[in-house]
């Protein structure tokens, strides 16, 4: 797991270099006028899609949904989707039921996108246009290296449909924002501390970082076995919070922007409720670099999350890379 | 909490007698062609609005999303919503943000539905149709009847899009099923038993009872502050599986149906990592009524979550009614 986080900013490298030409491979067949977009995923890649949900719909104004699989792979609904984008996702292509739906939304109108690491699998196979990951092959369990570049070419479809809240220049800084965050690893110790041997804990963001969240969040759940569970501060305050009770720990994940002060309040809420809260924010307990802004930053958020669910697994006494009864290839249909 | 879950029969036998004309008042709105279908709530009406997304697209094949909220109020996006229909769905028809988002949407092109108690209420007075529930005045924290009047609804809806997979007749027998449940309380005692002091669990469902597994947890998590989360069959295997070590509580919502197969072939995997099993279904430890068929079966799983939640509660010393730092209201933005 450590060796593929650290591989990171050169993925990330690399993709930025290729920017140009997965846009335009992407521009090329979008349908017009773009009825809606449709994200297909599980797992890590699925939190990945959430954060696609968010790019891509600031930046085009479209309808973008979530896809509901079963609903293709075992119920069979009728299905119109003329006019839409299918972006399905999975590191290895070979998810069964992810292959499913793109090829059942594409046979029913759909232009389909497969994003992944293996352009001989069989979801780089049926989609119209393949855009390579090049991440390189996984092989720890808990996807790092995939998801953050999961992230950067959702961005660059974000581009491809309309006009994101974000400078092609800031691209630039993404990597070095990676390796800033990764050559800073000891504030995950830190936090550690913090957590101590609590059973469960909350991951909370907003907006672009609500998939952080949901991210981190699994990744603690995976690595460290603990009941680690994602929340969008709007959805903690509908009920979830009543079970943050006295040095329950709450990690935060802030940025400055549209959600700071949605964030600075919940904050409040939680400390008043006697939780352990760990901010990661610029000037947090795990600090974040000032670049990229708002809308790129779950890059190195990323990052952290990574670095405290491994952390926190070390401690525990798991080992991160091979989590018990998991698979690299979860066969779900 | 115990008094509005007993008035369910009571809710759902009147929006039964009032069913054609509610599927009338929104056919009559419906955007033709129909471009996508969007749903906006939070909390316990967030999970209607999951069992909706899956009733919906059933029933008309369109693609369906549920909304981003921040993206509307927080981040103020652009958007395209001509041609859809938009659900905006709110007890109090009170929470803020509920309210921004469907306005929002209407103004950029959607056709919206508020489905709420209040028809005086903010949202009421934005929303191009209104559905009443008359559920009566909802006093308990936890949305118990305002839910299973939620779904009621948007199977109702579903009705109103397209060709839903259920028949009408099958209606009669659903506020039956209810009062079956609610007269059979003690077996969730005995799952309280076995659910002992545990600091987690996890419910599993998926397709229609995907919605009912989140909603339980939910329940679960306001009533009883236990670390309860509810999961697809298959997302539950793309990682959070992990968490699942001996001993370990699983709740499992099946019924027959195209994901029967699924859900026992996880119940396979969970007894194997040494999970204490917890089955709601027709002849399981929660038992369930014969009918309703699969996609309606979630009104009466409701139930059979809401027994549990209230009883986990009395057994742990809290107050299921009020739920320490929760409001009737969440005044979120």
């Amino acid at each position: 797991m450590a060796a593929e986080m650290a591989e990171q900013p050169r993925v990330l490298t690399d993709l930025v270099t290729r920017r140009e030409a997965i846009v335009s491979s992407v521009r090329a067949v979008l349908p017009q006028p773009l009825r809606a977009i449709v994200l297909i995923a599980r797992g890590s890649s699925d939190h990945a899609a959430v954060y696609g949900r968010y790019a891509l719909e600031a930046a085009c104004g479209v309808p973008v949904a979530l896809a509901a699989p079963s609903l293709h792979t075992l119920y069979r609904v009728p299905a119109d989707y003329a006019g839409c984008l299918a972006v399905a996702m999975s590191q290895s292509g070979r998810t069964p039921e992810i292959v499913t739906v793109l090829d059942r939304l594409q046979e029913h109108g759909a232009t389909g996108v497969a994003v992944t690491n293996d352009t001989a699998s069989p979801l780089a196979e049926v989609a119209d246009v393949v855009v390579a990951m090049h991440a390189g092959e996984e092989r720890a369990v808990p996807a790092t290296k995939t998801f953050t570049a999961q992230l950067a070419v959702l961005a660059f479809l974000a581009e491809a449909v309309g006009q994101p809240p974000w400078r092609a220049e800031e691209w630039a800084s993404v990597p070095a924002a990676v390796q800033e965050v990764l050559d800073d690893a000891s504030v995950a110790e830190d936090a550690v501390d913090r957590i101590g041997g609590a059973p469960g804990l909350v991951v909370v963001g907003r907006g672009y970082l609500y998939a952080s969240a949901l991210e981190t969040a699994l990744k603690l759940k995976e690595t460290a076995s603990v009941l680690a569970h994602g929340y969008s501060a709007a959805d903690l305050r509908h009920g979830p919070i009543a079970v943050v009770e006295r040095d329950f720990p709450a990690l935060v994940l802030a940025t400055p922007g549209p959600t700071w002060d949605d964030l600075q309040d919940l904050v409040g809420l939680l400390r008043e409720r006697g939780a352990r809260v760990v901010r990661v924010a610029p000037g947090g307990d795990l600090t974040l670099p000032a670049t990229p802004s708002e809308p790129l930053v779950p890059l190195p958020v990323a990052v952290r999350g990574q670095q405290l669910a491994r952390s926190l697994a070390l401690r525990r006494g798991f080992d991160p890379d091979s989590p018990e009864g998991l698979r690299k290839i979860t066969p779900t249909r």
